[in-house]
């Protein structure tokens, strides 16, 4: 089947700090037209980090757009030209203190690709040692420790709703030896 | 610690079909202020469904805003006023053709915390009957059945970069007895 929707024609409403929001006049697969709303984001990482004492490292932050605090896995926006696993360090360290002495990868994800572009990469260490938290001016944050053996009671509670923290932490369920 | 963040102004950017976008001018904790760009979307659901024949419902289709076909659960919008439940079966039966007779709750999702309000509600079914494929106007789909022996190699593959279908397939290795 083709699936390809061209642009022939592209309005743009807003550039901001963290997206850009875009209309696209798109050609669908039969010829007719459509519009399509896109909101630009220039990417994300995170990681799932387990501390040497079998800790999963959680952060609990107000979420503006959904006026609640969540609990999520250290993540954060990529800087400009900043290499992604450099972000993903970054963000760990500044958020909970832990440096990633190594990353692997899990998997990319697009947690809205009905109208989003954000692209973020999930990764997993459990090397780390001690470093210097270093939150943002506007970013308030909590660090929680949680024992891997309390994991799937978390993610059974509902009381996980970051998507990219659900995949991380049933990743962790699925491939991550915990009697190590 | 308090978390909470204030909106003290608001100005709506634009009003479009699946979102909308406003600022907020917001008081941090601390007190100082900072602006929030929040993308509104009325919610989503997502149906995780197994055939008699033990194969998983996947569709692909694409996706403008990352410009490539993504596979993925089935899901969709949520009407105005429509209760997930029911938007569940009803995109369910567009996307696929398959009834689903009962549904459980796998989670609620949100794929872009950060800056958008989307929710996002998962469900299960391996209760499915035959019903009739009836897609929008603008909905271009491709049904892909995935044998459940196959789940894990398609996620170690990388293949699979959409947040809900990842949830999705981890929630059947996890929980879904194979041998049923």
């Amino acid at each position: 089947m083709e699936f390809n929707e061209k642009t022939f024609d592209r309005t743009v409403i807003y550039n901001g700090k963290i997206i850009d929001l875009e209309i696209h006049d798109v050609e669908l697969p039969d010829g007719k037209t459509s519009k399509r709303e896109i909101v630009n984001h220039n990417g994300a990482v995170a990681v799932c980090a387990i501390t040497p004492e079998n800790e999963v490292l959680l952060v609990k932050q107000y979420r503006k757009p959904v006026e609640k605090p969540l609990l999520e896995i250290p993540a954060g926006k990529l800087e400009e030209d900043e290499e992604r696993e450099e972000a993903a360090k970054r963000e760990l360290e500044e958020e909970t203190g832990y440096i990633a002495n190594d990353l692997s990868f899990i998997t990319h994800m697009y947690g809205s690709p009905g109208f989003s572009n954000e692209k973020l990469s999930i990764y997993f260490s459990d090397n780390l040692s001690e470093g210097e938290m270093n939150l943002d001016d506007d970013e308030f944050v909590e660090l929680h420790k949680v024992p891997i053996d309390k994991i799937k009671d978390l993610l059974d509670s509902d009381e996980i709703e970051d998507a990219k923290t659900i995949i991380g932490l049933q990743y962790i369920l699925l491939n991550y030896n915990h009697s190590k």
